[in-house]
């Protein structure tokens, strides 16, 4: 770390009401002020107010509220400026450079002492509450936390219903004042919600304000915490923390010193800049994992995207019915995990250089796995009997290419501890460098939420655990991330979020689906959204279905780009890949870890485009998005390298492309092209375009 | 197995309202019937109704009472007559001779169908729920179990009150009509009480009629299922089952095929032949642990009694404060479990040829374990500084000394749960072949109980990995056995009850406290009551300190053999064992596993004189105990070899020997004994007497 300012330090007692604090370029500013022993704090982004008189609040189940009557004992500041080096990530170096001001307040009565560590970006401000080591606090545990977010209109919102067991919902695009969870089209293919109120939504919450102002409010840094969601006063456009229990109405359990997560809320009059802000990961912690040598990307396919369109099964009996005993169903299809398909995606991968494969269903347990609240319902090391694991293993090995393990545990995060080390000393036997976790179901512990403080501290369990194996976790139906990864890089991914395979079997993701999630989902961390499905239809499959991926195919091929991850998988089928061999070059082409990312073009629900560098390599990578609109983009180059002239390769959608009546309509052309180029993109209703720019030998 | 009788089947279809059943001797008779579609059991034993018209019911989550509105589709019967050998016990071959009777029952609208399979031996019988596999029920939970058990008086009964947390009680003495948990002193040294109402005992419940008959009603086979307390109906003289919920409300989550634990009524006239009569152990499945040559008795010396009087503590810095940062207190004492200490234990028990050194608080975790309800408490790995594992391990391997883990959990079961892998693999790497574990604390899943589904899940969950691990498992404060020992014979012994501990430092445990645990904790069994205290006195210690063991020396020894169990501890330190060594060569000499156990006198609350022969070999022990009162027992020997001359050692009370004012006076005599002797014992006020018996080479 480098601090290339001085520590400024102010020491006030009891004396002070008020104090106002800049970001480094002045353009955000926060009031702080104690009135009447309470906590307030406001936010001014370029001189308008942003955040009106908010007030900061916890209650704890023993100690009561511990945030009024409070006098300010202390108030210091100072600015931090440093540069690191993600393990993996958008860019090589990012600076995390803001003013942090510690408050110490102290309640009268019961003397309990509480920090607000404010930090002041330039496109952002951040808070948490730290209770430190003291005599009149040692255990404590969070009844309620009021943090207030009051807002100075009626906003438009990019909003999910608040829900402490699925993120999985389409965004809801409209007014603060009409978010309301009885309007959500709930037949859309999420298996368990647990919505706790009518007017609460989820975080990160994006909005923009009638004059231009990005806003979104979100947190970082949450472990030994549960996840905030926001309750919503429509009348006063003000939203407060909202947090899951557990079964014993108790938020958190803590010991002193213990920290809140940050409460964030990101400024920008321009959608790019809020991206490009990496607030969320600057307020996580440096990486605690010492040699990451073994931390890679990964680029894998899988035998998984079969079982979401009907041609095979997770089970072995293809009946996925719990007692076969009296369903004897006719077996309506097959098994997908078997050996002889394994050899099948492990030779596709060897073929057009993947890293991995996925394969799912290949243990015991998925006959009931499904909605039954069963404990012990895998033991993550039981193959099935068509599935021979050293057979598959050694013939990965042999190929070069490397295998993701699958450990769905249908909720029961109980039952998934009990077998973590032999889940993962199977994994070390074979091989096996990647695991993708999944959560399907009621959380057993019964009574937790996926977002409650047990669960997000099972997660990191895994992900600590992973790492002292050396294994790189990509976790489904958990919690989202909140930049986490870059103290755990080995947390490579997660989903979090609808992802595409919801196009493959209901209502689907909307085309302005992926637009919306960089400004959301993925200000928190990496997304395993599965992109690069061809075959857009679902009837090929079976002619009765009408469901589809609601993009074109040149869109799915930008989404590679669009959607940072350093984990990304080629979902289709191989035989869809070998049908479209010219437009899988892409996916087969792009980097997934980067030397610098620019955000060219950006409006939340809109569009997107982003050119990436790759970290080792002179080639970027455009990816370039739009919602149900076409849309022309006009393109510069002026972030290439100056004495280079690239190829580009522009993969985009045909003229007669539309995402519902043509979606396959795509065109491939090679263009040299340098610095002073410009270049027009037509995007298709639900379209995309993707460009991969190879310096020409000069 | 041996069937020795033919299997007799009955059929009858919707006829039968009423049927009757006898056990092998006829003595005890058992009728079923169904009225207006409801389940009811009556039993008698020698003409002598002993449980009258009690219902059976069960109360599921979504189905309702499953058991009204009932046809009776099927009544079978049969005898089962088999021997078989535990792998430790009180005698080496044990017969499992009754009628079992199943009786299937559907409920007219739902289609349910329940089977009630009842078993009649010649002490006692036994019936469980069961629910097999079908179209109408698949998973389902138990909302209620309400299983009455009517008796027929104002019976004495020996009752602890209902605590789902806590079995660490002294027995209540007195009729039914006065059972009420507002009587009992809480001010008992029990840390974590969950009474839940002021009319209801724990299980097993001791009684005895008017006429002579005791009477217990217990369960067996507990798996999978909370454990059984006991409302009671004082003007009813009616017991009616109490079962823990999980935070939800739920009792149990289960699936078809499904069986409730076995709930037992065991019936004698005799109070020796229901310690005899081995129904719990029969009720057990037999033994799951293919190669058992590794499970071998443990008698054992430990670091642990000295921490009980306040000689040295389980934390390194003597300090037991949660924080020592702001707590300076002078550090009063020092820790036990060091390198010097643990190879003092070590000669000890290498010079007087123990088995096994048990170390408590040698793992870090110790400043705050205890009453904070915290999470990750311990790690079960990390020793602390002045404790060399790898030193004290080797040490003990070269004197021949095996070591005990000692693993507390604080209660929290999802910690250790977490760990355990690591902690048995280290436990390998030093060769510790047996755990001590401890649940001392409100549990973590927080909300369950330590008698609820989730927790005898966990217990059993520990046995059967330590199985898998070849450990031998001795936990304490987890819920009373009810003979899983049979099906694990791993699971070597349990807590489980008020131990001697409590003598070192609360109000302690009554002289007629070890008299009453035979018919009660014992029936599930072994206990780690950890005998063998010699220096009576607390105030030895602490001149401050009245508390006191409330046996005399010899009774202490007498306790070796009346409360079996194949792991002992000699629990006293090693220098009052030098001090008293003749004395100790009793303990030293005592067998662990026996070829047969003959109870001669037995009176609960009262009295018991047992004698048992030694597994391999021709040596026979004795013990005999009595409560406050003094007693003379006369004793026969007609249960030895009419060949052999024995020698006895005599371990008795002095004459002027009393628990209270003389605890330490005893008597050593030789002399020798044939087929025909006979015996005066004199038992002082809280005394007891030890013998052994040598054959003389003839």
């Amino acid at each position: 770390m480098k601090y290339l300012f001085a520590t400024v330090l102010i020491m006030m007692m009891n004396s002070v009401f008020s104090s106002d604090f800049y970001s480094p370029n002045g353009n955000i500013k926060l009031t702080v002020t104690l009135e009447e022993g309470q906590i307030y704090y406001f936010v001014s982004f370029k001189q308008k107010i942003v955040i009106k008189n908010s007030r900061l609040q916890i209650e704890t189940e023993k100690e009561g509220q511990i945030l009024n009557d409070l006098v300010e004992t202390s108030s210091t500041s100072k600015t931090i400026d440093e540069l690191w080096n993600p393990i993996l990530g958008e860019q090589s170096e990012i600076r995390n450079h803001c003013i942090e001001v510690m408050k110490v307040f102290e309640q009268k009565n019961s003397g309990i002492k509480t920090i607000i560590t404010f930090r002041l970006y330039n496109h952002g401000i951040a808070f948490r509450y730290e209770f430190p080591l003291q005599k009149n606090l040692n255990y404590f545990n969070i009844k309620n936390e009021q943090t207030e977010f009051r807002l100075t209109g009626n906003h438009k919102a990019f909003w999910l219903p608040a829900d402490f067991d699925s993120q999985e919902y389409s965004y809801s695009e409209g007014r603060i004042s009409d978010i309301d969870n009885n309007t959500i089209d709930l037949n859309n293919g999420i298996a368990l919600k647990s919505i706790p109120s009518r007017f609460a939504v989820q975080s990160p919450l994006m909005m923009k304000t009638d004059d231009g102002i990005y806003l979104n409010i979100f947190e970082a840094a949450v472990d030994n915490y549960p996840v905030m969601h926001l309750s919503v006063d429509k009348a006063n456009f003000a939203f407060t923390s909202l947090l899951p229990s557990n079964p014993l109405g108790i938020k958190a359990y803590l010991q002193t010193p213990a920290k809140t997560p940050w409460r964030t809320i990101l400024l920008a009059d321009n959608a790019a800049n809020l991206l490009e802000s990496n607030i969320i990961l600057n307020l996580n912690e440096p990486c605690k994992i010492e040699n990451t040598d073994w931390i890679k990307p990964v680029k894998y396919v899988g035998i998984w995207w079969e079982m979401h369109v009907g041609l095979s099964t997770w089970d072995y009996k293809g009946s996925k019915s719990a007692h076969s005993f009296y369903q004897e169903e006719t077996v309506q299809t097959k098994h997908g995990a078997t050996t002889e398909n394994a050899m099948r995606y492990i030779d596709f991968a060897e073929k057009h250089q993947f890293d991995a494969v996925l394969i799912e269903g290949w243990n015991i347990g998925w006959e009931d796995w499904f909605g039954n609240w069963k404990e012990d319902v895998f033991d993550f090391t039981t193959p099935y009997p068509d599935f021979d694991l050293p057979k598959i293993a050694s013939y990965a090995q042999s190929k070069g290419v490397k295998l993701i393990m699958h450990h769905e545990t249908s909720g029961s995060a109980s039952n998934y501890e009990r077998h973590l080390d032999r889940a993962f000393n199977l994994m070390k036997e074979y091989q096996y460098p990647a695991v993708k976790t999944g959560y399907v179901g009621k959380i057993i512990p019964r009574g937790e939420y996926h977002d409650g403080q047990t669960m997000v501290n099972h997660y990191h369990h895994i992900v600590k655990r992973a790492a002292e194996y050396q294994i790189v976790v990509n976790s489904h139906e958990s919690s989202r991330p909140t930049g986490m990864h870059r103290t755990w890089p080995n947390y490579i991914a997660a989903e979090a979020a609808r992802g595409n395979e919801f196009n493959g079997w209901s209502i689907g993701n909307p085309p302005a689906h992926e637009t919306i999630l960089p400004f959301t989902r993925l200000l928190g961390g990496p997304m395993d959204y599965t992109p690069g499905i061809f075959e857009i239809k679902m009837n090929v499959y079976d002619s009765s279905k009408s469901f589809q991926v609601h993009t074109t195919l040149a869109k799915q091929l930008a989404l590679y780009v669009t959607m940072y991850s350093p984990l990304q998988m080629a979902a289709d089928l191989p035989e869809n890949y070998e049908r479209y061999a010219d437009a899988f070059q892409f996916i087969k082409d792009v980097a997934l870890d980067w030397q610098k990312s620019i955000y060219l073009h950006a409006e939340p629900g809109d569009y997107l485009v982003v050119a990436r560098k790759e970290k080792i390599g002179e080639r970027w990578f455009i990816g370039a998005i739009t919602d149900e609109n076409d849309r022309e983009i006009n393109l510069g180059f002026s972030f290439l390298d100056k004495e280079k002239t690239y190829e580009a390769t522009i993969y985009s959608d045909s003229p007669e492309a539309h995402w519902q009546t043509n979606p396959k309509a795509y065109t491939i052309r090679k263009i040299n092209i340098t610095q002073q180029s410009s270049l027009k993109l037509q995007l298709a209703p639900g379209g995309g375009a993707a460009i991969s720019l190879k310096p020409l030998n000069n």
